[in-house]
């Protein structure tokens, strides 16, 4: 590979490092440089089994990976609870920063992470991948044009999987002490992103939790909703669970249209998505039907949405690299916000359902000495 | 036409019964009667425009219609206020009633109209079409299906249209003393029967209000929303609109299934209606697609849902007629539990958006002497 590529070192190895050490292959700006696990038995196999080139670096421990002067980023799908520790490592020996979601277990670790990586000047993206795909760029020119979409009233979103018995009981995401947040740090994630998203990243005012939150015997959240407000009257919903059928929906309502996905997050297929636009409708004479219908929209691409991102986060960090760029704010930002509604869904479950305002989490997370810019 | 079919009477001139004038037409088992209206002119005009035979009855009154003893069943499309009048005044003169939505301003009006209806041994029915649907028995299998559907977790509805400056200053729908539950009674309606027909009609333990209610000047609900809950922990929600994009929305997402539709209540065509069903969904290796793919149903009618409508209202005042049997108490208890529910999204938002129990409502309109069996 060309010099100008990016190496990317991995730390650990998840189920989900190989979609995204596949994606680096894809993205054809990246190198897989290294892999470093706690066991090089591990790292040697993933090396192996997903495709890494022969002189890839096969590491036993994460430190070898971020000490590596050859690595310019890392990439970190380690449990939540791992994040804080690896990804402030990570960004004070200068590497730049693709990590797993969620960022971390509250906005005052992602805070420190965020601060981390503005001090060393590096680069930070969390791995929400549906971000990229050329489908959400078309839906974001729909609900941004005044004539067709209008003003956004309302979004609901849904994420939701049957985990099995062995999941249930073992998985990162159920374990307390790894990813505390559980399907609202994972599942939820995306729910609350894609709100975010139709909101065009505007803040809700405030959050309340839905009442029927379900933990497991550990007291992780294996179920559980909310709706968010705006000060303009915007209302967003969601529900994420580990409890029902794969289902991942994603409805904007505007003043002059809708949007409507059944797949937001991982498209149906790889290679074309499409989604569902209404516009102005109405219904025909007696109302015997609709004109005009709702009409769909197929988006194709040549490379997935995982390899999009890689190369959207690999464009960053050679901007900075190579002709002295900044980093980019968009995408930390993105994740702060993103975690200030998740917090804001804990406290009210917490709070026993009461209205959670946003506001207050934001001055909060101020007190530990982070700058405003995150937070707007 | 023969003998045998049900001589039917329309109260109003309103813009909903010329469909449903079509509807009975359509359904081969009813006549256009006769229509009375408080001006002759506009009845005679109606029964005009909307082919009603040459020896259809003309009145210059409600009351005249009542009082033709050769109707058996009246069509009330008034506004809401009026429905308690007009449906006890034809309850105890005999006449089996096909009302329209909502079917009163709150459930103690609805128990009385009820109560009317039992004491005087007609049949009652609420015009809520796509109950009629052959698609709303298909989608009704599905969701019975505990291989297919598994047991229902959640369920989320909209339904919304924009309307125009002259509807949101002038429609019947937005004034307090026609239609004092605005938004909340007319298209909410249908979001909580659909909601609570996805539940298979059990009632919700509470309802909240979610908090963006907005009220027009007169002070009626022209956008809302709440979230349902059972005391299994299943969940609805729904918004309600008059204010954005006319969508119509409802999925239903089980343990083992998801159901998805985007024109429940008025199906985009007239003939043919489809839904999507997606069963045990997972993902390909990686996650790189889903397998296997949700799958599109399509149910052809012959005849539209509100002639169905008409045609299984006409079976039972049928039967009652010529066979003696007992009225039907399934649509009498369905309409009254949805007022139940959209009572308590109006005392909640009253109440700032406090959870209220359906089942002091239950209770408190059984002060009104009001026979239990029309609670469950």
């Amino acid at each position: 590979m060309a010099d100008s590529t990016i190496q990317i070192g991995i730390l650990g190895c998840a189920e989900i490092a190989r979609k995204v050490s596949r994606a680096i292959l894809l993205s054809q700006t990246a190198t897989l440089y290294a892999v470093g696990s706690r066991s090089i038995e591990k790292a040697q196999k993933f090396a192996a089994d997903n495709g890494f080139p022969a002189t890839a670096k096969v590491y036993g421990s994460y430190e070898e990976v971020i000490d590596d002067p050859n690595v310019d980023a890392v990439y970190v799908p380690l449990p939540t609870s791992l994040h804080i520790k690896w990804a402030v490592l990570a960004a004070q020996k200068k590497k730049h920063l693709l990590l797993e979601k969620p960022v971390g277990l509250n906005v005052e670790e992602v805070d420190v992470i965020l601060a981390a990586c503005e001090a060393n000047g590096v680069q930070f993206m969390d791995g929400t991948m549906w971000m990229h795909h050329p489908r959400t760029a078309k839906m974001r020119e729909f609900l941004s044009d005044a004539k067709q979409f209008g003003e956004l009233k309302s979004v609901n979103t849904c994420f939701t999987f049957t985990a099995d018995q062995n999941f249930l009981e073992n998985d990162i995401r159920v374990k307390p002490d790894l990813d505390g947040l559980g399907a609202l740090g994972d599942v939820g994630w995306y729910c609350v992103r894609g709100i975010l998203w139709a909101a065009n990243y505007e803040l809700p005012k405030s959050v309340i939790a839905l009442r029927n939150p379900v933990f497991n015997k550990a007291g992780v959240i294996i179920s559980c909703g909310a709706s968010l407000l705006w000060e303009d009257g915007k209302v967003g919903t969601f529900h994420c669970s580990f409890l029902t059928n794969l289902t991942m929906d994603l409805t904007a309502v505007g003043t002059k249209g809708t949007l409507h996905l059944h797949d937001f997050i991982i498209p149906f297929e790889e290679k074309k998505a499409s989604f569902i636009s209404a516009v102005e409708c109405g219904f025909k004479e007696l109302a015997l039907g609709w004109v005009p219908k709702p009409s769909e929209h197929t988006v194709t691409t040549d490379i997935p949405q995982e390899a999009l991102m890689v190369r959207e986060f690999c464009k960053l960090v050679g901007s900075i690299k190579n002709e002295g760029a900044k980093p980019e704010k968009k995408w930390p930002t993105l994740s702060r916000k993103t975690t200030l509604v998740l917090d804001a869904v804990k406290a009210s479950i917490e709070k026993g359902f009461e209205a959670v305002e946003i506001i207050s989490l934001y001055f909060f997370s101020n007190k530990f000495g982070i700058r405003a810019s995150h937070g707007k």
